[in-house]
């Protein structure tokens, strides 16, 4: 092959919020595969929250990526050549194949996706890992029972916007929080009964005035205000599912946790983490459910494409200050 | 009857750190039992952290004492009268008769107690509300496994000497943290394999110096310092039990939350609050296991017992100056 890879490595450990110099865009020869493995054209990329935390040292529940290494990143492409017994050229399939071109895989972690059922860059968000993450951390670790308030942080993003769809599904109130009058439309569309607009006044207040009765389950991907505006209305035997925290994620000083965290007791409420890698062995009964739930038009899907990996800390950058409607997906190169 | 009932009534509501004159002390006459009601010669009285609570106006797990009121309090004493078909003159009772001489009872939420089985002023420690908030909160919220390493805050406290001692009969590691080197004898004493001492070195350091492999089971008295360096070294699937936040509640102006509360993420792990009361109708169950531990010598209690009502204000003000050895207990008046 004459093409080159191109790759987005980690430059250099990010303080805060990361510089553009973190990552450097480079040109690598296009890898052989060699026994069992094989070569993937990379069609499309995810962009996550998660991300910030890959980039830091230190323990988390995932290794962080090394310094040189190319940026980790869920994505879906196609099978170019093959020695792998599972996958055969021309299959589409997703997997962790990181920020480049063509990426060489062992086939462990990896998927096939059906580009008939779905738009591939689907298999990124409500098929993929945020809707794995929806569904888990919303049915095991939240519990919603038919009748209780589901409360939901960024409610427009590509797991609270899963999580909203499928607490409707299950007969439960969404009420979601998102910033500017756009997201919140979103939101509703998607089907949130009412969103909390806090560009537009006080979490403390929205959550006050959507949740009368208080809140039975607040799925959290914010951290910040919105958990303590959330823990101030809990009902009694409450949960909390702390999904992700991204307004504490760039953060170098002020770090601040939830100062009115004692309502836990006297709610009896309980704030439980989860990593939806955990549940892996079950995504395939969650796909299935979620599909169904697509086909008969109860779950409903948005990706916000952008194009190319060369400015991929602009991409980044859109997540961390909320810029993105729905799921946001990089399209790598044509198919 | 020609005596008076000596009573200390909330005076005012405390910001911060009660002033004396929060509390007055007033004669009152003894009152006269009416139809089904008894009147309780009160002899011990409970002095707890929760009492800092109920004196605050406010939404929480139980009413705020009422200005005027005398102030709530558990307490042991012996039937003097009874127009009560379940309770007879010479009965030795336990209720929340609150901080005075005289109590006039419906008979509701009083248990008889048995002053040949254990002293009286027992009944307001392991035996009493103490030991069954160890009893349930560890049990039941904390659900330690054997083997499991299980680090409790207050480790010389009512609550946390008795959770201790209960976490090694279940087969497990016990870690207290405490303040001072006569407290962490104590501590030692009572059963727990190390003592953290947050006076001569960081409970941090302590932490990790103590729990090595991590913890499994944080059973929280105090919040603030103690809590982040107990979510700093969670095990993955671990418990937070919350059970109270003493450093915190004469705070008025810097509360605050764990900032890495996201190690429960990471870690998969949960906080959870939990309030006794909730478990009432197993106390009975929880008072024959322990009762039995104690008979077979292997539950160790101590009480602190300090004499009068008057100087009520100085005796709570002990337990928030960490001045107690064990359960800390008012003698009220001679029997």
């Amino acid at each position: 092959m004459s093409e080159t890879n191109r790759q987005v490595r980690l430059a250099q450990r990010p303080v805060g919020e990361p510089d553009p110099e973190v990552f450097e865009v480079a040109d690598a020869p296009v890898p052989e595969p060699g026994d069992g493995e094989m070569l993937v054209k990379v069609l499309y990329i995810s962009v996550d929250p998660a991300m910030r935390g890959w980039m830091n040292e230190g323990r988390s529940y995932i290794q962080p990526v090394q310094l040189g290494d190319v940026m980790r990143a869920g994505a879906v492409g196609r099978v170019v050549r093959s020695n792998n017994e599972h996958f055969a050229a021309g299959d589409y399939v997703t997997g962790m194949f990181g920020v480049q071109h063509y990426a060489v895989s062992d086939g462990k972690g990896v998927t096939r996706v059906d580009p008939s059922i779905a738009p591939l860059e689907r298999y990124l968000g409500v098929l993929g890992m945020p809707g794995m993450t929806a569904y888990f951390g919303l049915l095991e670790v939240g519990r919603p029972q038919e009748g209780d308030v589901v409360l939901v942080s960024g409610a427009a993003g590509a797991v609270g916007a899963t999580v909203g769809q499928i607490a409707k599904i299950r007969g439960c109130t969404a009420v979601g929080i998102a910033g500017g009058r756009a997201k919140c439309d979103l939101a509703r569309e998607m089907g949130f009964d009412d969103v909390i607009d806090y560009k537009a006044e006080s979490i403390h207040d929205g959550v006050k005035r959507a949740c009368p009765k208080g809140v039975d389950v607040f799925f959290d991907n914010v951290g910040g205000e919105a958990l303590e505006a959330a823990l101030a209305r809990l009902r009694l035997n409450a949960r909390v599912v702390l999904c992700g925290a991204i307004s504490q994620y760039n953060n170098t000083d002020s770090l601040s946790g939830p100062r009115n965290y004692m309502s836990l007791l006297v709610n009896r409420a309980r704030m439980e983490g989860f990593v939806v890698f955990d549940y892996a062995s079950r995504y395939g009964e969650a796909a299935r459910e979620m599909a169904q739930w697509i086909g008969e038009g109860r779950l409903h899907a948005r990706e916000h494409v952008v194009d190319g990996i060369e400015d991929f800390h602009g991409h980044l950058m859109m997540l961390f200050r909320g810029e993105n409607f729905g799921k946001l997906v990089i399209r790598a190169q044509d198919e």
